[in-house]
């Protein structure tokens, strides 16, 4: 694409996006690209993971050409700096996603004791699912059964009870595989106390040791506080459905309110969405010229509304500036997770209302309206009741919306998916054994401006489904693709033969969306479900994993557990480890043995894209498949 | 002193650490010195808070002289960033301190289900009073109670209790202070786990709302996890009672098997103090030529075995090296934090043995032997039997112990001064009243190599008790004022008259060694039941703290807990905080309001010793006492 704003090097495959830049160039409001290019050159020694700052004596870097110094003050070498850094990032992702969980269940507990106006139980199959599963007994009414399961996962974070009940939804050789490396993950919150402690000065000096706790912490992450989000926010606002929705930044609507909600938590956001419906408040926008209400999407809490609602979603990560710059939002609502700080002084530039939601989330030149459980449903009114005021401060002559939105299909939860195949797993693995569907393979992670926006996403995944690969997405991924129009049924035609055959038959696109970041439990649920219904682990299936475009220490934790579980996870942008030769190595080759599964990294999504082919024919060619 | 290997710097203030420095450097080994020496200059942007490295579109830094880039790639300023590093430490401090307390509540529990031979209820009055503060039924045998006692704090690290029990040992009106702060802490890895969640990207974004939280978190840590590990320890282990001993290298003897018990734990050192004590081994020792089996303490560990068994102090941080490098020592036996790296190196040049035995801590070069509540004796007793075996392997022309010991008195648990008083804190807050004791203030933290060994503390110490100051001391601060003679009896000598004529009448040193760095818990224990007892907030009475060497995250939770319990602290070395003016002011000045208490750094301890006596009459004044 020539993009007159950068002609060597355009910042984003897509058209919304470079012409939003233009816009922020052109009114001298700057963006995430202004201030990565302001940061470079980045420091080396950080990019290696070669500088320590854990204690005071520090900080500490070690020279990466081999000239003094080797150690930091402490004595700790290269690979004992590099392990620690990188195990803190994959604690503080471990932490992210499960004090989102946390989040949840808590809401699960106020509404079960009726104190939560606005929330409910929205699928009852799921909760009496999840309750038998925690052994809550069945006779119990739902409230009654809802408050002893929140206070059953809750236990999940603590340290009395010693394992992680989803855990059981694994097959046996598959934790046996944990035992024996000591990382069956056990409270939630401990694992992330433990690595923080072991990664204190003068406590554990070992790579190995370190990353194999890292392992744990990850697990308790998938296995525990990220399941917990996905399985209890089901229960609260129901298991996704296909739906049927749009994307891009023409999901904005020049002639209605606009309110954009942005962030992880599908708790106010919901809220919001149902008080968008009150006719009171569509009355009062139409009063002041507005043709309707308009909620759209961003990042993660998009992905929540769009998967249960079919809310349209206007963008992913690199996109949460450049919706603001649209001079089309009357209200920006964010919770927490992926907000740039930066949201406050771009708000400001135009009518915008930026509003935090969280406690545990301000933001600067926001307004702050912390949630609660108990004043949620009124929060999401006077969020929506504000909005449609603002529109009338709207300036029209400084709004563009550049595109018309793209259509897509999302909403594929695991129990859509066996639904759809008849209550059983056989129809897809027979599929899979007869070489149609080659494998599945999970694309998701986030955007990173060093890499070229969706690109790494795109690409990847059109050499993935042209190779009769099933894509499971989540995340930003899930937005990149359904804006290159891989979401819809037409695109089975970008298809392999095999692949294109099965979603026509099916009437399903060759990328399903399941959700958010947290939501990549759904992915390792279906994994885990696939190999219990083959016999096998998981590490013998044909699947593996990409997050092309990853930046957030989340992503660095969902891709450690995905390893664990036995998949292989290709990375776009390479972690900082490359300062440790034994940690570098650990994480691409060390744990093929115990483990199954290793990372890769590969910053060419056409590479990458081999690699995983190559590794999904090997996979079934060792189950006894015909291969390529 | 006139240092000839660092004739305008000396290191330390101490012979014995001078000349076994002179040692190493003529041996061609390398101590922290020369590794500190050679990370000058260090990292500017680091030591500022300036520097980012919390997601992969960074590294990111912010340029302190106000040119480009103010901005990380996020949009985190300066105040943001800051910020967000502190709270990190903060919580790998809370982590470290609570982990250490989570494996004394796990031996608790295994203690109580008979499965950890070498451990018992050694004070079974602390653990019925302990019991009946966590609601544990009175009538209950010792080991039931002690079970259902290790359960009930295993609640304190989940979330489903939502306070922390020891927090009701405090004064109402502080309790109200935090809870109109929002900081009353919750669970202890539920705090953890929180911050290092509101840290990652797009989360808390404001320098007041993410300090706010690292407060609660070091909370977490004094009324919670350090408290539960002292408390419990003393169940284990005995409450300490006053005790002689003997501090500095030369406690190391030139004819005995000598085993070092480093780290911060007394769960393996006890069951090596067990072993010590076989006559089998203390035979085989003879045959071997040895006059005996000697053990000694290093750093917090040596805090534990030194309070409760008056095993003498071979010193503290920065002469964990040196230790080895006598060339005396048969074992060094770890468990966790604060061990350098460097030792395994080190050990390697003699012929000592370098043992690390906890699982979550591996070091380079060590044998690992794992601890676990099941095997503790047997471990230890392995432990003695090899040192006694490896001492036939000695080069005594290798040997060098430089000094002879100095005399202290240790052991001055909240129970020991309570019970020396009468039984009521009377004697003292009159002597308070009076102006006899002007105050106490607690000297504590660490060695670093920014600082002159010692030269902090004990400078600091000298002029507080000059000034009729009652010392509280721990870690290795009280390392360093035994070393200087302030734990003899005669050191009243040193005292101004009013501290001296109390210190003699009641028999006591006018430095009270309360423990190792988890026990800080028992100065806070101290300074709530006079704040009770005077019926005031603990923000009211002449009471400080300081950490003028300080060098661990688990120091910045620490001072950040006691700044947090209204007691006003002073750093000797300067957290990596300049670089946000916002940060840097409410550490200094914004918190006075909400929590009575501030930071301050001041690195000379001559002039800290004026700040903490002007505050100290400052309090006295408020109180309507006689002040200076």
């Amino acid at each position: 694409m020539d993009h007159p704003a950068s002609p060597d090097k355009p910042l984003s495959i897509h058209p919304d996006t470079l012409a939003i830049v233009d816009k922020a160039r052109a009114e001298g409001l700057e963006t995430v690209w202004d201030r990565a290019a302001a940061q470079e050159p980045q420091c080396g020694f950080c990019e290696l993971g070669l500088s320590c700052r854990i204690c005071v004596m520090g900080p500490c870097r070690i020279d990466p050409f081999g000239d003094s110094p080797q150690r930091g003050i402490c004595g700790a070498d290269a690979h004992i700096m590099v392990a620690r850094n990188l195990a803190r990032m994959i604690a503080a992702g471990a932490a992210s996603h499960s004090d989102h969980g946390r989040d949840l269940v808590e809401t699960l507990l106020a509404v079960s004791e009726s104190r939560a106006p606005g929330y409910k139980i929205a699928d009852a199959a799921k909760l009496d699912r999840l309750a038998a599963e925690f052994g809550v007994a069945a006779e119990l009414a739902p409230l009654a059964k809802a408050k002893e399961l929140a206070l059953a996962m809750m236990e999940e974070y603590g340290i009395k009870k010693g394992y992680l009940t989803f855990t059981r939804r694994l097959p046996a050789a598959r934790l046996e595989k944990w035992r024996t490396l000591g990382i069956e993950p056990r409270g939630i919150d401990w694992e992330v106390t433990e690595m923080m402690h072991r990664t204190h000065m003068g406590v554990d000096n070992d790579p190995v040791n370190l990353l194999v706790q890292a392992l744990r912490v990850a697990l308790s992450d998938g296995w525990g506080g990220s399941m917990i989000a996905t399985e209890v926010s089901d229960i609260l606002f129901g298991t996704p459905q296909p739906v049927a929705s749009q994307v891009n930044l023409g999901v904005l609507k020049a002639d209605q309110v606009n309110i954009i909600l942005h962030g992880h938590s599908p708790l106010v956001s919901d809220t919001v969405a149902q008080a968008a419906q009150d006719p009171q408040l569509l009355a009062r926008a139409r009063e002041l010229g507005a043709a309707g209400l308009n909620l759209v999407g961003l990042c993660c809490t998009g992905n929540e509304v769009l998967m249960r609602r079919g809310i349209p979603m206007a963008g992913n990560h690199l996109v949460q500036e450049l919706a603001l710059v649209t001079g089309a939002v009357e209200a920006m609502v964010v919770d927490y997770q992926c907000i740039m700080p930066s949201l406050g002084d771009l708000a400001a530039c135009y009518h915008t209302k930026f509003y935090s939601t969280s406690p545990k989330a301000k933001f600067p030149g926001a307004t702050h309206l912390p949630f609660s459980p108990e004043n949620a449903q009124a929060l999401g009114r006077q969020l929506v009741a504000q909005a449609v005021e603002d529109f009338a401060r709207r300036r029209p002559e400084r709004v563009l919306i550049p595109v018309t939105p793209v259509s897509q299909i999302s909403g594929f939860s695991v129990e859509v998916i066996q639904t759809a195949l008849g209550g059983t797993w056989d129809p897809l693995l027979n599929a899979i054994k007869a070489g149609q569907v080659r494998g599945a393979v999970g694309v998701v992670g986030c955007n990173n401006p060093k890499v070229v926006h969706d690109y790494g996403h795109t690409t990847l995944t059109r050499k993935l489904i042209e190779a009769d690969i099933l894509i499971l997405d989540t995340g930003c991924a899930a937005v990149a693709h359904a804006k290159a129009g891989f979401k819809q049924l037409e695109a089975a035609a970008l298809a392999g033969p095999g692949l294109r055959a099965v979603c026509q038959a099916l009437g399903i696109p060759p990328v399903l969306h399941m959700g958010s970041c947290v939501d990549n439990t759904r992915i390792i649920n279906l994994v885990a479900a696939l190999a219990q219904a083959l016999g096998v682990d998981l590490d013998q299936l044909p699947v593996a994993a990409a997050a092309p475009e990853w930046y957030s220490e989340k992503a660095a934790t969902i891709a450690s557990y995905a390893v664990a579980c036995g998949i292989y996870t290709v990375l776009g942008v390479t972690p900082p480890v490359l300062g440790s030769s034994a940690v570098t190595d650990l994480l691409l080759n060390g744990l093929q043995g115990p483990l199954g599964a290793t990372f890769a990294v590969e910053p060419d999504p056409a590479k990458a894209a081999d690699l995983i082919i190559n590794h999904v024919e090997a996979k079934r060619r060792a189950l006894g498949l015909e291969a390529r």
